[in-house]
Parts: structure tokens; C-alpha cells; sequence
């Protein structure tokens, strides 16, 4: 149950056996079916969650409906609305389940509790927290000076993962590209 | 010398006496001229830096020469390419002065090593990259999905630093909107 989080977590600090066992009690297994939500906009988010298994995205809809996607999370990847979970302020993210998806959850108590019983626990969150910085700079200097085939070549050589996964739609939306210009992109590439 | 830097440390963290002088040695000071280049495209960023004093911006420029704005840091800012700084690689980001600056520089080695020598500044790293990802996060949220009067007036609310100190033109570049649609906005904004 733990294997793919413990892997994670070994990835980037030393936990002893003991800290391995104590680090369990502090989160909850969920489940969720294709096209469940895990958050709603206007609610609170409460858990912070590690994807097991699955893939699921975080969006923001606009005043027109419009889908505007935030992120993709697969294994090993943690997502939430993370202004909600670390301010518990009303969520303006929605949350859903693009596979069928299961998830380790803490909540926002339980966080800070684990950082302070196991220390090692607030380093791997620096270095987690560090290189997700990272990555939202690099797309916001992608989102503002790249040209939309800028846009879907570099997303192929960073994440060929989301190329495979994820719906051509889905894609076009995380870009901040229109459905056609994603197909106009794909098909001049191919012919490459 | 110190004390903007220590004081935005202990809003976060404890530091004994002895780690507080200790921390000091980390560091290295540098002033910076108005106009004055912090990091320039394809040098390595070799630190991450305090603002002291003063105001930078850090900006990619695309390949017709248009500069799009990452990021403003005033006094108690951290500002670095950070991918650069991070992962050793050439930096793409632009770092310049647009008021004179004093600024506290601390190496890669030196950061890493400062953590292992005071653990309250893990977790103090960890805090300041939790709320940064809140921001940049939000900054997503704007630039993909608010139209051009709600990113301006939610600059407004969030940032009335920026609208008072920077240049109008660059608050445009900051936004992603041509600097006419930004003074149309002030025009109405200030009618109301």
C-alpha cells in the first residue's frame, strides 16, 4: 500500500524502519472512480494527497465555463488545491479523477504534525516544494514567451507522459491552446 | 547589516543566538546601481539573493526581443533564476535592478550546507517555497483564465507594492497585456 510513497519519500531523504511505520498512521486511503471529483470548487481542501496509482487534473473554470487546466498528477505525484490546504481558504480549484485513481491523503493538521515527529519529513518537503518551483516557473515563461508549437514541443520532451495519457483536449486546455491549433501542431510534426 | 534577513527568518522560525550569528557568515553583501545586471541569460546563476534594500526584476526575453516579466522581488524577497541556481544549469532568466539595491547572497553549497548546520532553516526554506507555490499558482490561475481588468485590479489587491513602485510599462509586461490596454484600464479604474 505504502511502496510507491516510501519510494518517493527515499528518493530524496533517509527515513529509519521505525519513522517508515509511524509516517502510515498519518494517512488515509482513498479510491476514485473515472470522473470522480476529489475537490469542488468553493469547498475547503483538506487533505493534500499522493497519488498511489491513476492520474487525475486540477483545473479552474472561468466565467464562462471555460476548463483552464492547472496541473496533471500521476503516480508519485501530490496534488490539491494548495492555496485552500495551506491557508484553508474556500478552494477555487476542481479536482477530478481522469483514470481510475487511488490516492494517500493527510490533512493539514496531520502535515504539520509529521513534519515536527519526524524531521526528515520537512526536508523532503523542501526539496519537494523546491522542485515544484522549478516546474511553475519553467511554464510561466513558457505560458508568456513561447510560441504555441514552442508550447507543444517542449511539453513532448519534458512530459511525454502527459503526450500519452492525457486527452489531445485536456492537453490543448494546459497549454492555453485552441483543440484545432493542438491538432494543426501534432499533425506538422508527425509529417516530420 | 542583517536585520531585514533575520527578521523575516524569525516571522517563521526560531534561531538561537548562536545560529544567528552563525547564519551570518553564509552570506555575501552586494549593491547594485539602478539598471545594474544581477544575472544575465546563459551565465550560471551562482546564488540566491536577499533583497535588502531596493527592487529587481527577473525576466525572459523571447526571440524577437520582447521582455516578459517573471517576477519582481522588493526588500524581503528571495530572487534567483531558480532552475539555474537549483540544478546548475544556464540560467534563462535576466536579473536586473530597477531601483539601487543591497542584496545578502548565499551559494548553492553554502544553502545546503546552512540546512544541515541550523535545521530551523529547512524548515524555514520549506515555509517560504510553500507560500511562493501558493503565489505562483495563483499567477497561473490569473494569466490563464482572468480577463485583462481582473488581472490588473487583482494586482491592485494583492500587490499594491508593484502599482506604486513599478514602472507601468513593466507592470504590463508582468501581466502579459500591451501597455495601452493597461492604461485604458487605469483610465477607468480611476474614473470610477
Amino acid at each position: 500500500m505504502f511502496k510507491v510513497l516510501l519510494s518517493h519519500i527515499q528518493n530524496k531523504v533517509d527515513l529509519s524502519k521505525e519513522e517508515k511505520i509511524e509516517l502510515q498512521s498519518f494517512f488515509v486511503f482513498k479510491k476514485l472512480r473515472k470522473k470522480q471529483y476529489l475537490l469542488q470548487e468553493g469547498d475547503m481542501c483538506k487533505h493534500i494527497s499522493f497519488v498511489r496509482k491513476g492520474l487525475l487534473k486540477s483545473y479552474f473554470l472561468d466565467e464562462k465555463g471555460g476548463e483552464h487546466i492547472n496541473m496533471f498528477a500521476f503516480e508519485g505525484w501530490w496534488i490539491s488545491d494548495f492555496n485552500s490546504f495551506i491557508n484553508q481558504e474556500k478552494a477555487v480549484l476542481n479536482i477530478d479523477a481522469i483514470e481510475e485513481t487511488e490516492l494517500l491523503m493527510i490533512t493539514r493538521d496531520d502535515y504539520e504534525k509529521l513534519m515536527l515527529e519526524i524531521p526528515a519529513m520537512e526536508r523532503y518537503f523542501r526539496i519537494l516544494y523546491q522542485n515544484s518551483l522549478v516546474t511553475k516557473d519553467y511554464r510561466l515563461i513558457v505560458s508568456s514567451g513561447f510560441t504555441a508549437e514552442e508550447k507543444y514541443t517542449q511539453l513532448m520532451k519534458n512530459n511525454p507522459e502527459i503526450i500519452k495519457r492525457v486527452p489531445h483536449n485536456l492537453i490543448a486546455s494546459y497549454l492555453g491552446l485552441a483543440p484545432e491549433t493542438v491538432s494543426r501542431i501534432r499533425k506538422k510534426i508527425s509529417f516530420k
